[in-house]
């Protein structure tokens, strides 16, 4: 018995940092995905173990099920319909047991996700043995949403075999959930995130499962329809960022300005709502997608000065900005800033030439660029092992 | 019988564009100046020319002074004392005068400062032969003022030897005009600026007489007294613009995004807001002058990020940033943007070999850089040709 969870990773098109500050941000997701695949094993093959296995790293997990279970002791385990936080002696008790992995250092970083894991694990499919299998094109850590993405993969593959899930495991190929099982399963995501980053925003997550596009004002999500298609070129700038820090900054910043900040929270605000109105026109006639994209690619523009304004670009991010902007190509930073990810519009009728030429020059100063398709399918699953 | 006249070339500290849509700015003069001499021959050496020297493009002309005076027959040429625009029939007769110059295309520039200066000789000394020469250490057409330093000093020269002012032509070394001299001055320099660049602000040629700083609004005029010194290096780019373009399209992107761009203009209104108490403060005491020199820093990040949204920053300037960033110095663009000059403010305690370091690493990328001290002096004249 096996399945396989995809989940999309996600960008901001506009308005982060300002979202802290109740301004409106549009997020929306990309065609690049963290997959989870779920095995349980022949009666035969049981040998009372979950096993993790974190392909990209070369990590590889494994627990008795029992010794879950005795760390779990004690603790109210949540039933599968019934998304609930990890308690703070859960919490302990997981530290402990992946205390006891020795990840390497320079992969600690995982050890939340792993918490995050086991929380879901025995909240969903309770303490069977089983293999799980991640595998993920984004890239962890650079603003992309991967940690979300994880978090909705898991959830995606324990819940198809629950209870909750009423899916046709005889459907070939990928396969979406209904709209009351996305609901379910993005509340346990948001659950997994939480013990990853204490106070998540619910966009990542929010994104990954449901896919399209999701603005988000003052902890409300309103779910987007867009209506035309978009792709981005991202470029990892591979420069680390301490997001606290800047978030901290901007708020500082905020604090000295209060002013001249507020004036520039209120231009991303009215940015997020233009890009929002482009994006779900239904008008194909009445704007051509050339104008729409131009749109756009303004709207881009003027939301990363503001950014700059905000004081989180980086020298890496105007290199990019900078190389983009001799191919007259828009491009703005995606996520916290500081080094991470930019975003750079391609244009429908933009030669693959110029995508190319473009692509090559960014990667010679270091960066790794990937096309990618905006506001597609969120989270699928697929039964077999077949795709 | 000699006198010397200069005139200090300004920078826009903040507000440039954004004062277009009611937003507050903030100039101020820089130690760089525009020279003008007036020597009036001796009886004997009398040839019935008035003789104008361009020193620095290396161009001379010259015009019988009876030539002049029957070209503005018919026309009624003002008395020194009441600044008049220059009318339109003495616009097409000076126009005439200047294309019989011949002036090679390359420095067609300078044809519309001639027709500026053969107005206010006119209208300042009437029919007299003299010479007057011009020398500048102001880039012509970079943002710096130049046009408006040329008019400054053109009138400071020719209203020193005038019945409205009261000079003393024994005093040795540079002199100041008096309060109701410099009004007047700055009337007639602004009628100069008006053949040159038609709706001129008013704001370069009141910084050249006044010096010091000004804030500047819809319109009015506010003159500020300057209580730090400050040092910028101003880092001519060499990339040459098109300010009515520039202007067209911040206007543009205004109609485009009405909301957006009016919080912009509010957050750069603010920006202004707050350099200029700053740069008021007398309390010495209770901000340091290093503390003072960060805040100036932060809003000069803060306005170039909104300049950057909307839409008038270059390559060349990113250039700089970038350059001026990896030594931790904070820079924007000053005037029209698109090229142009940028500044970058030197805080009194950075090192000289700082300086150094960043002016050689701007000038291998084929920038000019001169570093000027804000807020000094405003025009000023000495006798006798000793200076």
């Amino acid at each position: 018995m096996e399945v396989k969870a995809r989940a999309p990773g996600k960008i901001i098109l506009s308005g982060e940092h300002a979202v802290v500050h109740g301004s409106t941000a549009v997020a929306a997701s990309i065609d690049l995905s963290t997959y989870a695949t779920l095995r349980f094993p022949a009666h035969s093959d049981n040998d009372g173990l979950l096993r993790l296995e974190l392909k990209d790293i070369g990590l590889e997990f494994s627990w008795p099920v029992v010794r879950i279970k005795e760390a779990l002791s004690g603790i109210d385990v949540p039933n599968p319909s019934t998304p609930t936080s990890c308690p703070a002696e859960a919490i302990k008790s997981l530290a402990i047991l992946v205390e006891e992995l020795n990840i390497p250092e320079a992969k600690i970083g995982i050890a939340a996700g792993v918490m995050a894991f086991l929380w879901l694990y025995s909240s969903i499919q309770g303490f069977k043995p089983a293999t799980v299998i991640i595998s993920s094109e984004l890239p962890l850590g650079s603003g992309l949403g991967s940690s979300a993405a994880l978090c909705v993969a898991f959830s995606g593959a324990l819940l198809a075999y629950s209870d909750c899930a009423s899916l046709d495991f005889s459907h070939q190929g990928w396969l979406n959930f209904g709209e009351s099982e996305l609901d379910l399963l993005n509340k346990w995501a948001f659950e997994g995130e939480k013990i990853i980053h204490g106070r998540p925003s619910g966009i990542d997550n929010t994104v990954s499962t449901y896919g399209n596009m999701i603005k988000f004002r003052s902890g409300n999500l309103t779910r987007l329809k867009s209506n035309m298609p978009l792709k981005m070129l991202i470029t990892n700038t591979n420069v680390g960022r301490n997001t606290k820090a800047l978030v901290a900054g901007v708020s500082e910043r905020t604090l000295n300005h209060p002013d001249a900040m507020a004036s520039v929270f209120n231009a991303v605000d009215s940015i997020s709502g233009e890009l929002a109105t482009i994006i779900q026109s239904e008008a194909p006639d009445e704007i051509s997608v050339t104008e729409k994209e131009a749109k756009i690619e303004e709207l881009m523009e003027m939301n990363q000065g503001l950014l700059q304004c905000m004081g989180v670009s980086h020298a890496s991010i105007e290199t990019v900005l900078r190389t983009t902007l001799k191919y007259k190509l828009a491009s703005k930073l995606t996520g916290a800033g500081g080094g991470g990810c930019v975003l750079t519009l391609l244009p429908t009728l933009l030669s693959a030439i110029v995508v190319d030429k473009v692509t090559a020059e960014l990667e010679s100063c270091g960066f790794h660029c990937v096309t990618a398709a905006i506001g597609g399918q969120g989270v699928q699953v697929c039964f077999g092992g077949s795709s």
